[in-house]
């Protein structure tokens, strides 16, 4: 199957990531959402994005006008989805929500269409039935398209195996590197190990015994990277953090989600804020 | 207190580094073992990390000779022990051996001497009372103390906390980032965050959600970092790892102890054997 045209739902950060990368890949990109304003909001994103592509030399002015000439944005679904070859969908991340684009997804996407979703925590099985057509859709999960450049492949057990090797390819096509998650798993892969490591850190904090900076330099220092747990736990927002930690039945976790909402409640969210673990001064 | 003698127990790879690195930063240093042999070992051990920091340029060749002229080995431990202003204890990780060792320095080391031990998995405090002064000692311990430059200072309860800032000036003072372990913690911190981190992994894997490679190019690619956990296992020792592993009593740590036994029973023990989760080529 030779893939040429990509609809993405949801004109999110997400979403308007992975248009800009498909677009920057060469394929033609309508970008659907049921809000107009964020295609501007989405817009100013890709321009953002593009200065620091162009920056570092990964991209040219010229490469960007091209994917730009590529990609459109369009209020109405049906010819968001017209033309087709794959659809990824980054709509808010409430299975409500979801169920209903995917429904109607499968009532006026064309026969050849690819479905696939970005989730972060539903499992594809949870969708699937709702598209009238599960064995044609797959969990496909970006992390942030340019930096962490790893797509996830993530079947339900109904869907077709013949979408593999094809989402193996448009993954690599896309600048990621693709990782085949072979049984549905919350977190796929990275965020599994992501989420043990941070509930570590968490507990070490909670049980007092070492302090944020400490732990912070701990892994820095000992692996040569940037960021330590907190750090991270910033980037990802606070809020989001909390999400999923509280959810989380063990003493540990709920007292980290307890010490992480008393930093939301007085409007601590992490970097997107300005504090969190750390204070950021923006540039 | 200002220290200038250095006394090493324990001339293995651990000891060595440590010694090796007390008499760069100009301290005079005297290693004890009870195996001779031990010692021609670690002087092949120094003779490689000095070209090594050498020809990085961390340190001249005249600096090495220096350091080599202010560090001798000695199978006395009454003269190993005798001006020294501090011990670090790195013998053989068994507690037995560890409380006769440090029974006999708490019977012939002066009275101004700081007892530090540099375990791995033991607490401080199963050792603290064997020293006959408990509030003389505390877990100072390494992670490889030239590329992971963190050292741990965790003090037992009846640590004297006047030892703290001493410790945290001369980690200094050796090159390391000091971390204060608030509270007596197996793992201390950044141990406690690896193993969970390395158990997702080991998770994923006996679950069959993803391949070696898969869960470890997840962590390479999204990080931007050199190994993911397989290849970290790899170094560690596959032994080592079955060791920490095979004493947790979840199921999923009990599954990964397992597997990593059908290594160990067919001598793929990681790098050290030239194969484990991956295969190594020696130099």
């Amino acid at each position: 199957m030779d893939i040429q045209h990509v609809c993405i739902l949801g004109a999110g950060t997400l979403g308007t990531r992975i248009a800009f990368q498909s677009a920057l890949s060469g394929f033609q990109v309508k970008v659907y959402d049921i809000h107009e304003k964020s295609f501007e909001l989405s817009k100013k994103m890709i321009e953002k994005i593009a200065k620091s592509l162009v920056s570092s030399q990964i991209y040219t002015a010229e490469d960007i006008q091209l994917a730009l000439n590529r990609l459109s944005y369009t209020l109405n679904d049906q010819e968001a989805v017209n033309q087709a070859d794959i659809i990824s969908e980054s709509v808010t991340e409430d299975i409500e929500i979801k169920r209903k684009v995917w429904t109607r997804m499968g009532e006026i996407a064309p026969e050849k269409t690819i479905f696939t979703t970005n989730t972060s925590y539903l499992l594809p099985s949870s969708l699937a039935s709702f598209t009238g057509r599960p064995e044609k859709f797959c969990a496909f999960h970006f992390h942030d398209v340019f930096y962490s450049r790893v797509v996830d492949i993530m079947p339900h057990p109904g869907t077709n195996m013949e979408l593999i090797p094809i989402l193996q390819d448009f993954g690599r096509r896309l600048n990621q590197v693709p990782v085949y998650v072979r049984k549905e798993n919350h977190g796929y892969i990275f965020n599994a190990m992501l989420l043990s490591f941070l509930g570590a850190a968490g507990k070490l904090l909670v049980n007092q015994v070492a302090t944020i900076e400490d732990i912070d330099l701990s892994w820095k220092v000992n692996f040569h990277v940037p960021m330590g747990p907190f750090a991270i736990l910033d980037q990802i927002g606070l809020d989001t953090a909390w999400h999923v930690t509280h959810q989380l039945p063990d003493a540990n976790s709920q007292a980290f989600a307890a010490l992480l909402k008393t930093y939301i409640d007085t409007g601590k969210l992490g970097e997107k804020t300005g504090e969190g673990f750390y204070k950021y001064t923006s540039k």
